[in-house]
């Protein structure tokens, strides 16, 4: 299913505990464009420090990734030993170091357990096509209670070809970025400047408009791959074809990101808010944003409880004006709220609450920009995870 | 131990439910100077729109509060109900309308049931002084499991007076403003501007400086009353006595803010978050309600998980500039971070945690501002109250 010229491999080094595969390497056969999206956090893990200095270039060939431990706030230690691996892997796989990428997950604030590391590091890239993609996405999960794994393939002009992505979320997931790990990998032809500009409108509809807990993390990463492999004539900026990929891109980061809400730890529901009638996107971003990041409302949907009045609230508190007896709410179809005042829906909007699924719309009739956040409730299970994520 | 001149009252109206005291008057003898501070939320309750209008004369006489209802998008018959509410005491007590303010603190968006109310709030007046200050604390009471009052006694010149604060807190806490309703009464004669410059510095202290969830309430409200009944020459700012009386008014407020955390829903600890060596005070509050808003900070806290790379990450997304590698983090007084890295304290940090009062410390060494944040742990307790709340 992975795009042409993909190859993988994972390997267990034990980096938080042993029992699992936790180190994996994505290998493209060929040189490949690149680009990037990282955290905006000011503390920033020591992997996204060093592919932000490599993404300047455009190119890539491949990317190293472990799970168990974040290599954040770790230093020039964690320098050192980030670099460390992305030259054990160039020494094995004779790919220059300068096309080896490399991205952490986990426990910020501990050095790699390089002495862990190192041994199995060494078969990493002989044994590349050892795994498949699906492999890749179980060695990068760390709370994700499943692998998140998105195909799509396509035709530009007359070349068909894949686009695929995997990618790891689960808590620690607020706007810019959402998603702690993400690699797109496609065999078409993308010119490095459209590449770079796709990849940001995807993430910005995507990844940047989702939010379990409100937490950014220090090691957000978005890379993709583009080799080439499909055959087709590269995509520019004048390409007729761009929006038709721009398209498919934009499915593949907002299938990831939904997945990576759905998984959002301790969550029994996804929950879509949709800000509308608002004066601009900004201000439906900020009303959707505040709804979707308070702690009220989520554990009232997890108790099924019709409380709309923590939504407008959040909406209140949200900083942009708007005029209350204007505002409209809606549980899917379910007008609980008209004018600003009760609607006497609350039986009905109770019943969509017991759905897995659920679209909560504010309309504040003072607009036409609208935006949609994707959240999820907030229950006991979170807690504990939480509470006892490092023990 | 109330100051002198104001008397209390308290009846059953069964608001939101039978069994007990749900609506409480205020009154004080002689006229008062008056004081408040208002929710910044765009959605305001009907009373906090009442009470905003008539705060600009600068006087009253009584205050009429009921609980189990925030009558809070409730539209023009919320507006309707809480004038008849204080129609209703002005005609028992023959206090002038003008005189009388009112709050309301409970569910959002279902209308008062006045058909309650209006039976027993006949009597509220009447019986003024069938109740104490410690009464009225516990009449509006909602999730809050202790009433919440303080007293001070200080003299003022040679004249000797009383300062006494009661509030109600516990969920949707969040800064400008963090109580959702407080009252500070006085015997002591103070000037109506300097009234109003004294309560505006004291809540920016304490109540802005709070948060429990993040939420901010459409109802939060502090008034303060004073009737001048100790004798002094009344406090302007001219007074040589006026820092005095800042201080003492400062102490009540910080106090009861620390009750209302302490009583945070869910809450088994309170944690002060201090952020200093930044480069500003902005900054400072910046960081340290990014710390005090991590719901990964509050949930290891609770699990006496001393995690400081989420308290680095949360300094690190709060939107303000600071040097990774200069940052010393310190629990009560264990330094578990120098420059940034591990200090290989986690042993001693996780005693500190056990307690039940825990001072964070963020020292970014890059500047002389501080700012102090109060804030609790975030428990399965939580959730099972806010998912409960309304059934």
């Amino acid at each position: 299913m992975a795009p042409k010229g993909f190859l993988f491999s994972t390997v267990e080094a034990a980096v938080k505990k042993p029992g699992r595969q936790d180190i994996a390497l994505i290998v493209s056969a060929v040189e490949a464009d690149m680009a990037g999206v990282f955290t905006t956090n000011v503390v920033k893990a020591a992997p996204v420090k060093i592919c932000m200095k490599k993404i300047v270039s455009g190119t890539g060939q491949a990317i190293v990734v472990n799970s168990g431990n974040a290599n954040a706030c770790t230093g020039s230690q964690g320098t050192k030993d980030a670099n460390e691996i992305i030259s054990s892997v160039s020494r094995e796989s004779g790919i220059d170091r300068s096309l080896i990428y490399i991205a952490s997950t986990g426990v910020i604030g501990r050095p790699l357990p390089m002495d862990r590391i190192r041994q199995p590091l060494k078969t990493l890239a002989k044994d590349i096509g050892n795994a498949t993609l699906d492999d890749a996405a179980k060695t990068i999960m760390t709370t994700d209670t499943f692998p998140k794994v998105v195909h799509k393939r396509l035709k530009i002009g007359d070349t068909g070809g894949t686009i695929s992505g995997i990618c790891k979320g689960a808590g620690m997931i607020a706007p810019n970025m959402a998603t702690m790990l993400c690699f797109i990998l496609t065999d078409f032809a993308i010119g490095k400047k459209t590449l770079s500009a796709m990849l940001k409108n995807a993430v910005n509809k995507s990844f940047n408009r989702i939010t379990i807990d409100g937490d950014m993390s220090t090691n957000d990463t978005v890379l993709m791959m583009a080799n080439g492999l499909a055959g087709n004539k590269p995509v520019t900026a004048k390409s007729t074809e761009l929006a038709k990929l721009q398209k498919a891109v934009d499915e593949i980061t907002y299938a990831l990101a939904e997945l990576v809400v759905k998984d959002g730890e301790g969550a029994t529901k996804v929950v879509e808010i949709l800000a509308k009638g608002c004066r601009s996107e900004k201000d439906a971003e900020k009303a959707a944003f505040s709804v979707a990041n308070s702690s009220l409302v989520k554990t009232a949907i997890y108790g099924n409880d019709a409380n709309w009045g923590r939504i407008i609230c959040a909406v209140g508190y949200s900083g942009i004006s708007f005029k209350e007896e204007k505002a409209d709410i809606y549980f899917n179809n379910v007008r609980i709220v008209k004018n600003g005042l009760a609607n006497n829906k609350d039986k009905e909007a109770t019943e969509v609450l017991k759905s897995k699924k659920i679209r909560i719309t504010v309309d504040l009739h003072s607009g036409k920009a609208s935006a949609r956040v994707l959240t999820c409730d907030l229950t006991e299970e979170y807690i504990r995870i939480n509470a006892e994520y490092r023990t």
